[in-house]
């Protein structure tokens, strides 16, 4: 398999030139990419040391090597210009249409991608992240007049990641209860803590071979981790939601991020964050 | 002010139309522009539905529109190049040249962005906001010979919510031990816990009057929250970095994906997700 190497350079954090970069190559296939992302490349020093050594990476192995980038400097993205590499840049390509679209000039300097610190935006992400932290287990129901969301399911289903990343990057209140076997031997009747609240309730799900796996990485070989306990506790999780027409997500194909905006989508509730 | 709409469109998730559409309106200053995401646009009639309700939109304020989309299937993105928009859509803009300098052509479906379901970099990640978790207030510290990092630093300072984020985003292992009043009052000593462990710990400090102002939110008018105990506080955790040579980062105008990206690239540790 040809081997690619690929760079994700920027003069801030590099997140966005990943995201965009990784989105590309997402859209081809049987081809190996080796990623490499250089963040804060913000001084003409920083930029020509890294010329220099994609030069060099080129000259040693006349590999493709790709470049993602998003350098708001203009005179860092010129040295970056004579490295001997296939480049896209945001910045270069949408920035003189968009310049002329909102007859504006750019700042050319890194900016406030959020305007998120100092600001009510920051305070609220992180009051997210605290209140599903603090209605992570079921125990804790007291903030469930708070929440905007309660999600339910079996446990290492995906409840506290998918909680905290609706925290982080939409500002939601989302707390969590676990479904426990005890709830499940009731006849899947609804926990009496949850039926004041089953309009805020989510379901998880997940199919029970990978949860088994999930588990078995934790607690080997342990009762919790059977892929029998597993199939019966997925299974009777399913019941409650469809009895009670909880609304539910398949959570094993999808990543965190997918699994929080899926959830978003579907209840239609406001981000905190835009 | 000239207010303009943002949309950002996505048969996806919208994260990476949002990130890249973000980072370039942040170099815009001086104009308002009303964001708005629309997720999982998958289908040809959801995309006719957008396409007339931008047209609707056009039609009715004759604002300025502007989008910012990643859309894989060609389907859709034909429907939508009929809105009477302004258009940035990265897939249109860079698939061409990437198909032609990989000698690939494109999958033109929703793509894993990184393989992280069924996997081990999932696993990862969900084993590393675990151990954050798990390692957060200093009264467990028995990960700490398993953990890459620990941070440590006066309450509310940004401690748990980046340690989080360096699970989620990069797979590290982050412990954090908050410094308290009783650690600073022992003369700027390393807390016991602490001293095998010199070589992972990472400071965070931040601004007292900042500080202030977060604690207020939580405890309003108390002692813990008033600006001279906040001053005091972070004036002595700094000490306590710069006497045991402890790396650290200034918090008050990062965001939280800026800090954790920051303290990746100073501490050199190897990221566990690409």
């Amino acid at each position: 398999m040809t081997k690619i190497y690929v760079f994700f350079i920027s003069d801030g954090t590099g997140i966005t030139a990943e995201s965009f970069g990784q989105s590309l190559l997402a859209q081809f296939e049987n081809l190996e990419f080796i990623r490499i992302t250089r963040p804060y490349v913000n001084t003409a020093e920083k930029a020509r040391q890294l010329c220099k050594e994609l030069t060099t990476l080129y000259k040693q192995k006349t590999p493709k090597i790709l470049v993602f980038s998003t350098i708001v400097n203009v005179e860092i993205a010129n040295i970056l210009h004579e490295a001997p590499v296939h480049s896209y840049d945001i910045f270069d390509t949408f920035i003189p249409s968009l310049e002329n679209l909102l007859h504006s000039h750019a700042l050319h300097k890194i900016g406030k991608k959020r305007d998120i610190t100092h600001s009510s935006q920051y305070d609220r992400r992180i009051q997210a992240m605290n209140f599903a932290l603090n209605n992570d287990d079921g125990s804790h129901v007291r903030g469930y007049p708070q929440a905007e969301l309660i999600l339910t399911g079996v446990s290492r289903c995906g409840k506290t990641p998918t909680c905290l990343y609706l925290g982080l990057q939409f500002g939601i209140y989302a707390a969590n209860y676990p479904v426990t076997e005890e709830d499940i031997e009731h006849e899947a009747k609804l926990p009496a803590s949850l039926i004041p609240w089953k309009k805020k309730l989510f379901g998880l799900t997940i199919d029970f071979e990978r949860l088994s796996a999930i588990r078995q990485e934790r607690y080997p070989n342990s009762h919790y981790a059977s892929m029998r306990q597993c199939k019966l506790e997925t299974e009777q999780a399913e019941q409650l939601f469809s009895r009670h027409k909880i609304p539910v997500i398949d959570t094993t194909h999808y990543s965190i991020e997918e699994i929080a905006t899926r959830i978003l989508n579907m209840s239609g509730i406001e981000r905190k964050i835009k």
